[in-house]
Order: C-alpha cells, then structure tokens, then sequence
C-alpha cells in the first residue's frame, strides 16, 4: 500500500509555520510498515488542491490530506475533493445537529459558518475527532482511499493513529510489514571516506538498505529493513551491522539514541571519573554540550573559559614565558590548560581546547584547533585544522573535542605515530 | 516568476529530520515578492526524482532542489536532473583539483567517491558554497531555472540568499519592485501580548505588512514593503517602524543584523569595559553565545562554569553556610557567583546563573532560575520560572541573561519594585 501525504494551507508556503505533520505522518507510516514516496503542500486554492489530488490517485492507494476542513471561507479541501472525484456535496443533517449541541452546551450561539463543517462529499464516511470539532472525511475514487484531516496537530495525529493507520493495515493485508531503522554513528571520517568503506553493502543491499547521514562531522550511517514482525527486521539488520561495525571499528561510537555526550558520560560513570573542560576558542561549547545531558552532575564539576590570555595565566596555570615559546594556539599550552583545569577542579579526567576560530587570525591561522585530553594515564594533545567560518570551526570542533575524549576514554589514543600528536607526560 | 521548491531524501520521508528547508525558502520566497504554489518532498531514487523535476517544470519558471548533491552513492540529484533536463554528464576537471587541494590543506587523501561532486549536467553554472565543500548548480532547461543546492541548512541558505533570489529577482525583471524587509528585534513580552500591542497596526497597514516570529523567547517583528525602489520600500517602513519603537520602548533591543550578543559587546566596548559569566545550571552557555561574535576577545575575557558545588565554593566563593542559609539556587548565591568571577577575572560586568533545569529538581522546582548581573554600580538577581524541558530552561535562561545584562548596561534596571528582584548592594 502507497501512502501519500498532501498538506494544504498558504501558511505552510509563506514559511509561517513549519510542516511537522509530514515529518510525523512520515515517521508513522514507517512505523506501520507502509510505503511512502511522496509528500506535497499547496495553498488554499481549489484548483492546485484539485490538481494534487488527482496526481496522488494517480500513484498510490491512499492519501492523507492534512488541513483545509475548518469552518473558515479559505477552507477548500472538502470542495476540492468534489472535483477532483467527480462527486456531489451533501449536507449532514444528523451531524449538523451534533454541531448545535455542542455549541448550546457551552452556552453559545454556534456562528452560522461552522454548518460548512457538516458539507461533505457523498459516500463520505466520517472520521471521530475526540480534540476538536472538524471531523474527519474517508472517501474511495477509483483505487484509492482519501482521507481528509484538520491541520491541528493535537487533532490529527490521534486521528490518524487510531483510525487511518490501523485501516490502511488492515487493507495492505497481505504485506502486514514493520519498518525498523537502526542508526549507527560514526566519527573521524568524512561522509565520502565512509561511502568508499560501505560502498559494495550499499550496492549489494536492499533490505536493509543503506544511507548516510552527515551532520556537524559525524557520519550516521542508517540500515533500514521490512520485514513481518519488528523481530524479523532487526534479524534483518544485525548481519550488516556486524559488518560495518567490523569495518568501521572505533569509528562507530553509539547506536540510535547514543549521542557522544551520552556516551562520554556513560564511560566516565563506569569508572567512577569526573571531568572538566578548559576552553579558549571553543568559548564553553563543550561544557554547554556535556552539561546538555540530564544527570550530567554525577561526572561533570565546571569548566574554565579562559579566552583573555591573563586568564589563561592566572586561572589556568600556563606562564607567559610557555606562551611566549610555543605561542598560545600550541599542543604544550593546550596540555597545560588541561592538565591544570583537572587539578583546579578535581577531575580525573580534562580536555582543553585553545585555537584560532577567526575572522582574524590569532598567532596561527584560522582553523588552526588545539585540543588536549587528560586522563589519568597522560595528556596528550592533537592539532587540528578546521575549514569554514567561525560557527563551523567552533562546532566541529566542540564535535571533535569530545570524540578525542571518548576514544581516549577508550584506551584508542589517537595513536602516537600520528604527526600532530603531542604527548605530554607518560605514567 | 513562479518558483517550486523540491526536497530530495528518504530521511524526510522517513520522519528522521523536519523539512525546516521549505519552511525557510517559503518565507524568503514571500520576502523576495516571488510567487510560490508548490512545495514537495521525494526520496532518494532517480525515477521519482525525475518525475518531480518533469512536474515542476511544467508549471514553474524556477525550481529549487534541496538535498542530494553530496558525495555518496545515495546523492542522486544530479542524475536525475541529467535525465530530466535530457542532458549530459560532464565532469569538472578545474573544479575536482579544487576538491583536490582543499583536502591538501587539511593535509589528507581525498576518497575518492568526493569526485562525485565534480560531476554536473553540461551548460551548469556552479553556485558557490561558502560553508561546505559542494556547490550548488543552475541549470537552465525550457522555460525553467533548475537551482539544486545542499540539503544542510546552514549551506543552502546563504547560497538562496546571495545567488538564488538576488537572480530570481532580477530575472522576475518586469515586475519591477523590491522588497525591503525590516526586523525589529524584541525581548520581554508574549507573542500574544506583542500582537496586542500592535493589533490595530497588523490591521491597518497592508505596506509594510507586520508579521510577528517567536524564537527561544525573543518576538521579531517583521515589517516588509514592496516599492519601486530600495529607497521608496524603506520610507513606507520608517514611520510604522517609529511607532512600533515608540509602542514598545526598552523592549526592542536591535533591528536586523543586531543579535543580543552583538548589542551587548557593542556596549561594552563603547563603555571600555570587560565581562565574564559565571554559570552553573546554563553549563557555559551564555560564555558560549558571547563568544560566538568575532571580535568577542575585546571585551569577553572567560568563565567559570561551577557545576558541582565543591568548584562553586572554591572557584566562585559561595560560602557553605551561604548555601546552607539560602539554597543554592537563590539570589544571594547568583549575587556572589557574579561579584566572584568578576573580581577573579578582573571585569567590570559579569554574569552569573544559578538554577533547577530539571529534568530532577535540585534545590528549589525544575525551572526555576536565578540570572544575577553585577555592573560597577551594583549587583542584581532575578529569579525566572521557566516552563519546558531541560533544553528548553537553558536556552531560553541563557537568552534572559543576556537580555537582563543589556537592560543593566542600557541602565534600566528590572525594577527595583519587582518581587523577584533582589538587589546585593549599592554604591
């Protein structure tokens, strides 16, 4: 069964409110198994509504059209749905009666235009909406069910999960399929790197399928499959997991909802560590970033955002005269503020980060990124450099601050053949 | 000039992001004074890729594709453009030793997979991406403009700003109008209570129209007009902006460009005078958005950010029996950890927050905040409940500090007659 979604309503095109009923039909319609290829939105004009209907019966077996069915002038989806099926509008006495005692039950004379709310196309079926007055309409033209539901999000999505998806499941029938998604999340290799190491399971593999998602220097890579019951699709999915984990190795750092914050403060509550963060450029980033996960206060103590370089010298311990050796966007300067932030605070583990984030360049380039992990074996500092403009520099490297910090946390040092890495002080 | 927007890729389809794309294009869309009827999603497989160009094509006189021209095997755009417009594939030798020597810098090997994006349908014209390394294209093919651009919000939307509309416009030619819109940026007020204050405003005016946008706590008033030049546009705004000014006083804090942290460092510079932020419960934030500003080194000079209560007492002062008498999260602390940290980093102006951002109350209820601000002449505290989730209570408190530190610097104080105002010290 193909689904389809048209959302109708010229507030959707002039940008003023965002379309989150197709992102939530959209994760259902997986969620019930069904597929779903095509998602639209017009304006309140009978013409373009009636044109995107047809073009919808052309191609799927259902559509669900989100909006339009207000008691308003510029609610047009009922009308349209006349034309484009070719049917009469008929008036429901019985549900206009409905609409009197409600209003009469809240002790107010209801306004003559909410009678539109009782017109609908003959044959309609209508669908209960237990948060607001506009029912739902269900109609068949030719092969395809159309249903019509208010915009509301409140009112359509118990509509929608009570009544059109169990009914479209029933009609699928036979196929009676679950889609399951698996997100595995991945650093420290570009999107196309990641595409060259999977690109024979992405070509070999249709269910699951594969895709990759990019977003602030993490490569998500998504197994998709369909299958009977949710069982029979994970089934599906572990061997090409196993394989790709197996492929991409410490690269993979989580699963689904595993973000590296969570994953950081999970490794630190094992071991019973606490951490803090010195950070110059980065300007709190990776404090905010770890404080973001609740329960945070079990691992985190504080951080020190030395941006001024007296602060570095007095907060953070690093003396003018290292500053003046190896300039302040430098791995020993980045080891100090760590090393030195762990003391102040008490952690057993600290990462530091100082650079030059631009416009203008601060004693190294612009991008050049400094970032230092304590743990308590060693310090170690790896210099990074960083495309793109300010915001860019400081989130990727906020991102690749806290995967230096994990991989550490998993005994992966960055290994010390690595020409930018810098090793402070061994055990 | 017509224009269509169409987004390619499965993760729409699937409900993992939100189309916020459309959402952006159709506002600038109806900024630009371009008409806009049409908005549809596909996913990543060529022959619906097809089929949506083809459709667009017939009623469009432009489309704007989003998504799929990245380097990996699922990034089909460019493909299906090729088939669509019946045009070859050529490859781009200048622009692959572009790819070339931008991994050079960053000193690694380039996958190659990347050379993908080097590829693009014969007679395109390459759109230059400033934040990400692919280009966006324009290929003309009938009558209709095809523009295909990155799916990443932060690429696509400077390339529609400085390329697509400037040319859409231009191209729009006999129409003849510009359109100039002005934000006036507000902070202190419900949506509701700003459309309240400027009702009659909204009804009256129809150039300038007035459009109110919410985001994390701040209300933009949006006034745009539609003239025969630039400057004819921005008389029709001067005296409705002049009244919403007069309307709203303090409450607006900048126009355009003008974000909080710009307005604030604006300040302090003016002033010769430093600040620092001292924060537990907004976990380094605030530090984080002041530091977002090129140029921030001039006035911002660091942070202590005191998650557990040991780094409050040692690195912020806050005696234990201050605590034991008041609470963590109360005024009397959010004063000290503001006088501390700016006495420590040797500012003029700090800071500080102390608060239960949930989703576990520490102290006093989920959502209560305390913002203090210390200036040379005194220190206050307010305490804000916010409503929400945890994400929610930081960054919509990270928001009111900086605004509350503004309304300190602007010298109007929060009332010394407000109930939750709490006052440290005078001069």
């Amino acid at each position: 069964m193909i689904v389809e979604v048209l959302a109708v309503g010229t507030e959707l095109l002039l940008g003023q409110i965002v379309n989150t009923n197709a992102n939530q039909l959209g994760m259902r319609l997986a969620d019930a198994g069904l597929d779903h290829y095509h998602q639209s939105v017009v304006g309140d004009n009978v013409d373009r509504i009636v044109d995107a209907i047809r073009l919808a019966m052309s191609r799927a077996g259902a559509l669900i059209i989100t909006g339009g069915i207000g008691p308003t002038q510029d609610d047009l989806t009922r009308e349209a749905i006349c034309v484009a099926t070719d049917t009469e509008m008929v008036f429901d006495e019985d549900y206009a009666a409905v609409l009197h005692r409600r209003w009469e039950e809240r002790g107010r004379e209801m306004p003559d235009s909410n009678l539109r709310q009782a017109e609908h196309p003959a044959g309609a079926a209508l669908i209960p909406n237990p948060k607001g007055t506009a029912p739902g309409l269900k109609v068949r033209s030719g092969d395809t069910w159309i249903f019509a539901v208010p915009g509301v999000p409140a009112e359509l999505l118990p509509m929608v999960e009570r009544h059109i998806l169990p009914f479209l499941q029933r009609e699928a029938g036979g196929e009676d399929a679950v889609v399951v998604s698996r997100l595995l999340r991945s650093w420290g290799e570009s999107e196309s790197k990641v595409a060259d190491m999977l690109g024979d399971l992405f070509a070999e593999h249709t269910n699951p399928t594969l895709a990759f998602l990019a977003s602030a220097g993490e490569i998500k890579v998504r197994l998709t499959a369909k299958a009977p019951t949710e069982q029979a699709a994970r089934e599906l999915i572990a061997p090409v997991e196993a394989e790709v984990r197996s492929r991409m190795g410490s690269r993979i750092f989580g699963a689904d909802e595993d973000t590296i914050e969570r994953v950081i403060l999970a490794h630190l509550e094992v071991r019973g560590w606490t951490i803090s963060t010195a950070e110059s450029a980065t300007g709190g980033l990776i404090a905010a970033r770890l404080t973001s996960v609740p329960g945070a206060s079990a691992v985190f103590r504080g951080a020190v955002v030395a941006y001024h370089e007296e602060v570095k010298e007095n907060q953070l311990g690093v003396a003018a005269s290292l500053i003046e050796e190896h300039g302040v966007v430098s791995e020993p300067v980045a080891c100090v503020m760590a090393e030195h932030v762990a003391d102040l605070l008490g952690t057993q583990v600290a990462v530091a980060v100082t650079g030059s984030a631009g416009p203008d360049p601060q004693d190294r380039p612009v991008g050049t990124m400094i970032v230092a992990v304590r743990t308590p074996d060693e310090t170690r500092a790896r210099t990074l450099r960083m495309p793109g403009d300010r915001e860019r520099v400081r989130t990727y490297t906020t991102t690749a601050a806290l995967h230096l910090t994990r991989l550490a946390l998993e005994g992966v040092w960055w290994g010390s053949s690595d020409r930018n890495t810098w090793v402070s002080r061994k055990p």
